[in-house]
């Protein structure tokens, strides 16, 4: 039986009261920050930087966080968000010369690694590194915008690589990440995901904590099988 | 008589409660909020974008924004910052292919337009665009990291633009931001600065309107030339 | 039973009096224009770009116009070809950050979309988005330049092509460009092609319609077997 | 007494039939062609190529064909254009990493070579490659967008740089481009120019020699000064 | 019965006597010279250009000099190498934007022709130009650095792309590089290599002509088998 | 009275017998090993990197190397080369986004630092940063290739430099590179040259310390003026 992992996405937090909308998120059940990066390189948009994961960990927060590099190149950012506290740190292939080198570089730095696939990217890119990856994250939308509706093929891909991970009998994360509700998380998770990103779904609620327990209802119709 | 403005700068400030700090800080006496953006392309950092903007205008700040883009290219980003609320929009001319175009941009977006100089830039680019400025920003230290020292040779380049400024007789602000401190701002404003950016000057201090104050009574003397 | 398509390749047109060249190789028998763009940065070439593709329309070309784009990145000028009058555009998945969200935009702007894969890449790359492709182009010679011959490998990936679009069900042409005959196309059409890119060997011809005869021909033994 | 040379742009013309438009234009008393090149990375746009100017020279035009590479890097079509009959060929110097390298290797192709200086671009470029220029080109919009307005500062760096030029005691073109109308043209003449682009002001009349005729009129009376 | 090559990496050379250093190690019983070259771009490190190959030649060597490009691009690059008097040419797949034709470059220049994979480098890309490559040369730690471990999971891909040589029925040399010794030659070969790049396990021996035996007495005994 | 400085440029060596020959120009009189780095995008050559450096140091060489970087970006590169042995280095401003804070790295590590002007640029970009320069460096041919000849309007520029800095009361040395032989060496001086580097003209003659010779009697005269 797989635990459940939600991680919301702080692109959808109040960015000018940061520290206690994250307090608030994971008070209401939720279990890592997910720390979504973007360059306006990579994709066309420009978020948060190291110093932003770094004042959340002066303000207390002591949750897993789990930065999502939208960002090319990323060796040198690695750096800065290892200093910065960062538990989890994922790239996408297409954004490293060299994928080996950079997840080398995270476990180097105390973190666990991942990589992130886009909605086209085939999974093939992860055999030869399946031992270096602690999370793979699939995109369910394209990164780099919000307000997107979850990309069905997405459950393919899912299956794909949970038998990826399965047959390797090693200690990998499946992560989704992109229009992700309370009305489509069992689906995702039977498809194969254990970690699931939501934004707008939980920050755009009333109370967080309504629908935090409702995707654990969810899910726990998934842990049922 | 100038009239002299002071621009904290939020990369020195707690990214966890920015709300917060933002009237605290303004409430201490300052004017404007200067916003630093890097995109780890211009400038091997990555800090806020315009989101961050965006929020801070939702929290209820009224005073001025005054981005300073340290990315390249800068165009697509005018107009998310344009839209975010900003007050004001300075650019690197290196970061620009085309830097007329690009202040009118700017301007056509309804903001104040200016142009940045590194500290070895030389003020010649400003000339055929002169009646396109509003301000002009002269870095008194290289871009994207924090802790360094004013660079003196700015004291020459202020006198230079300054002079180019009453010249022209147009209505255009001199900035200075890097290393501006109590005790060095006094200098900086004879040498014809009259837009300050501080950043842990002001937001390293244990109370924010005891510098801010001893800032303006240095800037005070100056006036009294 | 298949239809075929003729796409005359304007690369080999008389550029001085295009809507005439356009004209005729239509009335000879074929069915779209294909609209060889090149950037000199993708390729090393430049070639033609929007504004012609909108004097074509002005012209009174009404068969579809079938834009290559043989440029990276794609996303802002696919606007402009949808602008221009296009009625579907392909691009290499190498020159698009994302693919996805690239051929969204196509469609979203009324035209059909498709990718477009070079000798040496991999068909993997369709899997994932078979779903909103229109049309799969493989390059049997590299792009970018003229008079080169047909790359026989192309023969066995169009054998795998045409079965991932007959095993999706879905209603994708498959399409070839680069050193098509009337001699060689039967064999490229047996091999599972259904859309002919030809450049020289049609305006090449002293006689654009004899040669395109022979080219139908040689596709109506196909079409019986 | 200058002689004054007008260079119709066929970016205004009809791409559909351009050797008759060419033909046209040049009979209605203009002297050169001018060649605008855009590649989608210089300027956000993409037009013509090396093609475009060969099937013009095959089409009969004996005119001189003045390129302006709005392009970026230069050197390797350089050598397109000079093969494809080119007669001048002028760039941008932020476009050229090695400025007098790209100067000679027009020249020693046998072509006229030239500088283009955007509407912010500073006169200093052009001080130690003065005997390697047969023109200057000064912008008086920003390259890439049609339809913009004459921008007025140039008329100040039209006397500026004919004053380098007559000190220089060379023999080198000012050239002027954007926005010209057979209504500023005498102005920008007596600020120095001797040589005219212009697009929609002739391509989108009625009649062309009409609207040349009043350009060189306007012209005649700069002269009789 | 395969015979082995080995290769020893200048780049572990005394670069103040190469000719020297070049004649010693192929007196020691190597076969191949192999020549890094690394361009601070497509890797983080500068190394060795075609005058230094160029100079070998003349000093008298005449082994085959095996060029790996670990630079992007790599097309005007090729035609350096094939006139410096490069033997075999090898580049990364993502180095260049049509493998295909940079492949026919080298071979049209004389060369012989390969690809090199890195460790994450799925083996997919070489399915469409197996009849263009002479040597497939698997990275068995990331290129750009010294001083690295022999990375696991190349026995596998080895094993893979051996089988995909032997069913192609061509003959195409496999080559590994990256912290190959004595130790592991053996193991290595069994995997489906047959050309090994060695660097600092030879010449930072004591005795070249010692190592070189051991590895060939490790080989023979794969040979054997 | 100016002490000259002649340093032999490398790229004219044997490269396989690189330490004698550097120890042989050296005892020919030459007082400096003139580094030549080319990274195959800065210019279109690939040279040498920062290994060869530290080989040269550790073979015996003791003379000042003066590393001249044509390559971009910079900053990484720097640090190895102050760790491989460099004395001064030298680059160009436009292959640096913050020149002021590549000429600190460099005097930070411990090397004299320097700014290099190509034939086109404006000796402008001087202005700000003269009291962070060693020394300044005059092409005066084009980086990037060999055998080109001494470009005459460096002459005029040498002089502006020479007065800007006698103006500047600072210690800062004035090289020439490109096309300097025995024939030119007194007139470059007479110009405001201290330092020159001479390629071809000491490696390509029979007898180094003969050039060397007639370089210092040329300079002799200067001296006597």
């Amino acid at each position: 039986m797989r635990d459940f992992i939600i991680a919301p996405s702080i692109l959808s937090a109040d960015f000018a009261r940061l520290g206690e909308e994250v307090e608030n998120v994971l008070a209401a059940g939720t279990d890592w920050v997910h720390f979504d990066v973007m360059d306006n390189h990579y994709v066309p948009n420009l978020t948060l930087g190291p110093m932003v994961c770094k004042a959340l960990r002066k303000f207390g927060v002591t949750a897993p966080i789990d930065v999502h590099l939208m960002v090319s190149p990323v060796d040198r950012i690695i750096g800065d968000f290892i200093e910065a506290g960062a538990s989890m740190i994922t790239f996408h292939p297409e954004a490293s010369e060299h994928i080996d080198r950079s997840l080398q570089l995270i476990r180097e730095g105390g973190c666990q690694a991942g990589l992130v696939l886009n909605p086209a990217t085939s999974p093939d890119v992860l055999e030869y590194v399946m031992d270096k990856l602690d999370m793979i994250l699939l995109m369910s939308v394209n990164p780099g915008f919000g307000g997107q509706k979850f990309i069905p093929s997405t459950l393919k891909k899912l299956c794909r690589v949970r038998k990826l991970i399965d047959d390797s009998g090693l200690n990998i994360r499946l992560q989704v990440d992109g229009g992700v509700t309370a009305n489509n998380i069992r689906q995702i998770a039977e498809a194969g995901a254990d970690t699931f990103v939501a934004g707008s779904a939980i920050f755009g609620a009333e109370n967080y904590q309504h629908v935090v327990s409702q995707m654990r209802s969810e899910l726990a119709e998934v842990v049922a099988l």
